[in-house]
């Protein structure tokens, strides 16, 4: 009897995670075997918040694949030893033989402890995680879908910004805040938007490297110095050589009174104002950054369709506690299985040679590395104007 | 002997302010006469700060029509009577007879007082004003362009912000920060992002109606209770029933510490948590909202457009001291010439008429006149995978 197909969405949002749910249902449709989504993660999974998506409609598929967010909804809930048992009496009611769980890293973490479960109790099950995160910080995969198209939101986003910030005759200095806890990779991903007219970002701030405030006065004021206009970005996990986030340092740090993260931009916004130039402007990108689908990169997309397929091309070959990573080839990218324990528990963080620390800039082979995942157009429904987007909780 | 053509930006930035070189520069080729940009509006013109455009490449023209911001740069300055003598010495200099300014209200103040002047002096010149501005608050003209793409900017990020903030399974209160000192034109927008998917925004709040706490609390708190996820647009400006900044009111209104406007959303997110529910975020769009040229309006540029060639058109006519405004048809927009004193110092607000008080919301007439405005694709020339712009300042 054909076993069915259980996928489920995890961490935080990116443009193209429904993408990869778009390649899981295209490739499943083939087994003939069931195609259920658990709502909200494992913890939907949980109280058995299932939808069947077996004869979801092409045109509706479609929409999906191009929808931002997460369209089934999300979680950040670490599976405790206690729940398994939960989770696959769940299993075992809807018949799931394959499941497919799409997140960054503590999602890799609970793939990995489900299927070692699964082995212990003689439950059987292919177990498969799909990359997804805008951080990038998935080891051993060249990169990680969502990335892509975070990046390049990033970087027209900062072209856009750079002509707007500096069209009076005056001094300027605007900074902008991008995501990144501990990886600098989006962060990083504005110095793409530097070309032949327009030279910002002038300087940028990653989290590899330790954040210190008289250096930063420094750097800001070289540069104000040279054009009394400067453009800088900033993540906002910056943290000084003791590891501590930068701007938490100040004790006026209640008053950014910013929910979870943030707030950096605000902190050097004041620095700025207070030791180089009052005029500054600190913007934030905010969950713009990793939902803006309109402006989604077509080899992330397509990268992320092909990871969801070739996840159920494994699972259906027997494989299980693995990754589906992306490898780098001539003509474009390909996929490889991974073991799970390669990757749960580790961090991949914006390689320090790529840092030019001199000029607060990155290397030619960190653009390199960048450029070919912004490349194309995603092809997103337009209705009335604006994008057409589906969800199903 | 031919008269020379000369055309300056002024106010804030839009998506498609450069749409309307591009109209002016391809009308104003065929007179034969040379082609003047101030940089710096007015500002850059007393400083005879120009850049000829006569020969601009078609391929080069073609860009400019989709870049954003002000290619030529901008200011905000109000021309003082003792400052004409200089202005019409730089226009004698330079043979100008047709003088195009494109801006808002200040800049239509400053075209209108300049015809005056020419009349006095008796320098033949014409002087005509494009309109441009995301506020949408020139009267006359049916809208401005530079709103229609910011509209859409703002319509397609909620939607796509609405998706993002409410993917886990918990309560979340959302506040979009966006544009309008005086004009709720924008905000407005917000709501072409509802539709059979996308139940947001929920609440909409325009300068336009008084803002009082009491009301906004019970508003949210009526909205949380239903299903526990409020997603509000509010415009920067609010104000309370004396006309004063709802935001500045509060006494730790400094900690917010920005420039300029803004902070009405972080105003409003101190409120929501302290009085309905922790989990709440802020979001500013800040300067994306008017530069985001990668998803302007088709038809907010090719109006852009219109204007600026029509406005060649309307001086080469022998007309002066007008602007040219836009009219809706049954087909889609026409321009048609207005005095610039019936323009300048009056201000559009957005009808009363048009907001839904009691829902926090706008009426199915200002969804009928917003609509148009948003529709079609800008076709942004890419390169490498991002957008590509020009400027020439």
């Amino acid at each position: 009897m054909t076993r069915n197909v259980l996928f489920a969405q995890s961490g935080g949002p990116t443009a193209v995670i429904n993408a990869s749910c778009y390649g899981i249902i295209k490739e499943a449709k083939k087994s003939g075997g069931k195609i259920y989504a658990a709502r909200y993660g494992v913890e939907g999974l949980m109280k058995e918040n299932l939808i069947e998506m077996t004869d979801i409609d092409d045109m509706t598929l479609e929409v999906l694949r191009y929808s931002p967010s997460s369209a089934f909804g999300s979680c950040r809930h670490k599976l405790k030893e206690d729940e398994f048992e939960t989770v696959f009496k769940i299993f075992d009611k809807y018949n799931i033989g394959y499941f497919f769980y799409i997140g960054g890293n503590d999602s890799m973490t609970t793939a990995n402890k489900l299927s070692k479960y699964a082995l212990k109790v003689g439950y059987d099950i292919k177990a498969v995680g799909i990359p997804k995160t805008i951080d990038n910080d998935l080891p051993i995969t060249d990169f990680c879908p969502g990335y892509g198209s975070a990046a390049k939101y990033v970087a027209a986003s900062v072209k856009e910004m750079a002509l707007d910030s500096d069209v009076y005759d005056k001094g300027i200095i605007t900074i902008v805040e991008i995501m990144g806890r501990d990886s600098g990779f989006l962060t990083a991903a504005s110095a793409l938007a530097k070309d032949k007219v327009i030279d910002s970002p002038h300087l940028i701030y990653l989290p590899e490297m330790p954040f210190d405030e008289n250096e930063f006065l420094k750097d800001v004021e070289r540069a104000y110095s040279k054009k009394k206009k400067v453009f800088i970005t900033a993540s906002e996990g910056l943290k000084n050589k003791d590891g501590q986030y930068a701007y938490l340092r100040e004790s006026s740090a209640d008053a950014f009174n910013n929910m979870q993260m943030g707030g950096i931009g605000k902190y050097l916004e004041h620095l700025v104002k207070t030791n180089v130039e009052k005029r500054v402007k600190a913007v934030e990108l905010s969950i713009l950054q990793r939902s803006a689908a309109h402006i989604a990169s077509r080899v992330d997309n397509d990268v992320a369709v092909m990871v969801g397929s070739d996840g159920v091309k494994y699972a259906m070959d027997g494989m299980t506690d693995i990754m589906v990573s992306i490898v780098r080839t001539e003509g474009g990218f390909k996929t490889s299985p991974v073991p799970l324990g390669d990757i749960a528990g580790k961090i991949k963080t914006f390689p320090l040679e790529w840092i030019d620390k001199y000029n607060r800039w990155v290397t030619r082979e960190a653009i390199d590395y960048m450029l070919p995942l912004v490349q194309g157009e995603a092809r997103v429904p337009y209705e009335k104007g604006l994008p057409k987007y589906v969800r199903f909780i």
